[in-house]
């Protein structure tokens, strides 16, 4: 009989099965408040969904080159060039299937099996189950309150004190708490990375998605940081799976190999709209206005709900709020609030196994009215203001 | 400085990267014949661009399931009851992105870090190289023309005598070469997979694309079996990577997991594409009649040109030729038919890195005047008759 891998032997994502029960029950008819996934309201702008209505009358929609259509990295490049004011040749820019094949791609090139790569908990979970399932070995840091919850230089310094570090992996702004990176504490770890031999990761596919300040790029500090990002969040492309890697020069011989070999080329119909979505700017803007207002409203109400934040949500679309003074674990009360109040969280479990019992994640995203919505029936449910 | 990982050192994929040579000669005006990749000359059927419009203006198009839409593996598994008079429940269907996104997820799930695949030589090159890549270990046997160049149950039971073997790699029709497994070859080879505990893989990719009988899948001997498909052949949409992977019931969990974290899931758009694509045989069927009048136009003039196929192509839409009466190696050949005929085709080495420098693959799935074309640019070339 067939077994498993030992590999295989990684945590599902509860996000996404939380996910599949909320579609469920909404599919039932019932309506559902989906603050679990981050997922947006909106599809790709309108500019994208023209582009591929044209293309689908005129091009065979074959495969591309294996680092995606050189318009698209031309594009990219360009994006840099306007949104940082950096220079990146489009010959360092992989287009990739999703921000989620970028990392991949990315560990591949990079690790070798066993590689230990440091990243900070709470985080998004595939970082980790990723590095797992590809033989590395994920090196959590428990980030605090005093961090904002970031991987910090500090930690960097600390672990290669006992571990060889291989590789450090940040975001900023991060998933679960929205929380960002100061630029001194973002150079301070590029430096960091650089003593202890490490290659430097971050995970910008929050971008954009900014309420305090603009994010910086490590690419600022670290001419050799590798870059990860996505069409999915700010362009709200997420079914599309289309998004990029920015590498050194050394390194894009084998990613090009890597990319030819395990994913041919990444969609050519999502390439052609996402060349477009970056040309939808006013559209995107006029979006991330009504996260603005949803954090606004999410920032004021849950606190009285006994849902602090438990760190300023700069940025993304996500609150990491503290569950814990409902007297019950994170996904009793995330199963709770589905089945009494309609609303989808997602448990903090899924981003720190060791503390996000006491951890909820709402996902902002969604139209205003149903963030409001939202907001009213957890009052209602756990009888705050 | 960084360096590429070691896992990553393996070979390019050269029929990519004679696709780029190719279509950088095209785009300078030059009209290029196309032998080189296995790129349908056509698109996705009509039925499938029809319901791609209609899904840009209706779905927000975000995450689907990570095992894909329900109701496209729903149509997966009643598929296999038409084709196959076989039942598989959806349950046991993963969408995947593309064939390649179905090795992903098939190796990882079964195999360990070490882990020795069998497979034959010549092969499509991304076999050994994923295999490589996630830090398992291709065992290519040579397979030889009393085989058809297909990997057979005696080669499983020796490789079995001297190594443990982790799993066994089919495909019939096969890439490079055309040749089908015999339905008793295909039996046994479950069988011997069974006696020595290895796990089935049977690509199916080139199903449906079959001229001399049609093709049985591997479910029919080993219910066990692993199966990987995709609708880039038969249903001509390469470009939109999208495939599937069935596999038994007590790996879909792993499978699941694996896919959550490493693809979040298979592009939207394209399983609606895909969808719409099951219902369009009529069309897949007259592209069929293309190839097969294509193949037999090769099977009529190479041999005259130097260039007679090393075993009998019963499927697919690939040739492998003997080029070594023509005194250079297949690299050389095919850099000559290039430059002096404007013909592309793809170099054996991709596919047997001993014995590859007598072949050449040709790739058939063009419009019959381009294959037409072809032939006579290689006749003038060759000086055959």
């Amino acid at each position: 009989m067939l077994k498993p891998s030992a590999r295989a032997d990684i945590a599902p994502f509860m996000a996404m099965e939380m996910a599949r029960d909320a579609a469920r029950r909404a599919a039932a008819g019932q309506r559902i408040i989906r603050f679990d996934a981050g997922l947006p309201f909106v599809g790709a702008p309108d500019e994208a969904l023209d582009a591929v209505r044209a293309a689908l009358g005129r091009d065979t929609l074959g495969y591309t080159d294996s680092l995606g259509n050189i318009a698209l990295r031309e594009a990219i490049s360009a994006h840099y060039a306007r949104a940082y004011g950096i220079d990146v040749s489009p010959a360092r820019i992989a287009v990739t299937t999703g921000a989620s094949g970028a990392f991949t791609l990315a560990f591949l090139a990079l690790f070798n099996t066993g590689d230990r790569v440091a990243l900070a908990a709470p985080g998004y979970p595939p970082y980790r189950h990723i590095l797992s399932a590809l033989g590395m070995t994920p090196h959590c840091i428990e980030a605090s309150d005093n961090d904002r919850f970031q991987l910090q230089a500090h930690h960097l310094r600390e672990a290669a004190r006992t571990h060889a570090i291989a590789g450090a992996l940040v975001s900023s702004p991060a998933n679960p708490t929205g929380t960002m990176l100061l630029d001194a504490e973002l150079r301070d770890l590029t430096h960091a990375a650089r003593d202890i031999g490490a290659a430097f990761i971050s995970d910008e596919i929050y971008h954009g998605l900014t309420f305090e300040r603009p994010a910086v790029t490590a690419l600022t500090f670290d001419p050799n940081a590798l870059i990860i990002n996505s069409f999915s969040k700010y362009w709200a492309m997420t079914g599309w799976r289309v998004g990029w890697l920015i590498a050194p020069e050394a390194l894009m011989g084998a990613v090009e190999r890597i990319a030819q070999n395990l994913t041919i080329c990444p969609p050519h119909v999502s390439q052609i709209a996402a060349l477009a979505a970056l040309g939808a700017g006013q559209t995107c803007e006029a979006r991330k206005a009504v996260y603005a207002a949803n954090r606004a409203l999410l920032m004021q109400r849950l606190p009285a709900l006994g849902l602090a934040p438990i760190a300023p949500p700069d940025g993304a679309f996500y609150v990491l709020a503290d569950c814990s003074a409902h007297g019950e674990d994170s996904h009793a009360f995330c199963q709770r609030a589905l089945a009494e109040a309609g609303v989808a969280l997602t448990t903090g479990l899924d981003f720190d196994e060791a503390r996000g019992r006491r951890w909820v994640r709402l996902a902002y995203a969604r139209a205003h009215e149903e963030v409001a919505d939202g907001v009213e029936r957890l009052a209602r449910l756990l009888g705050g203001a």
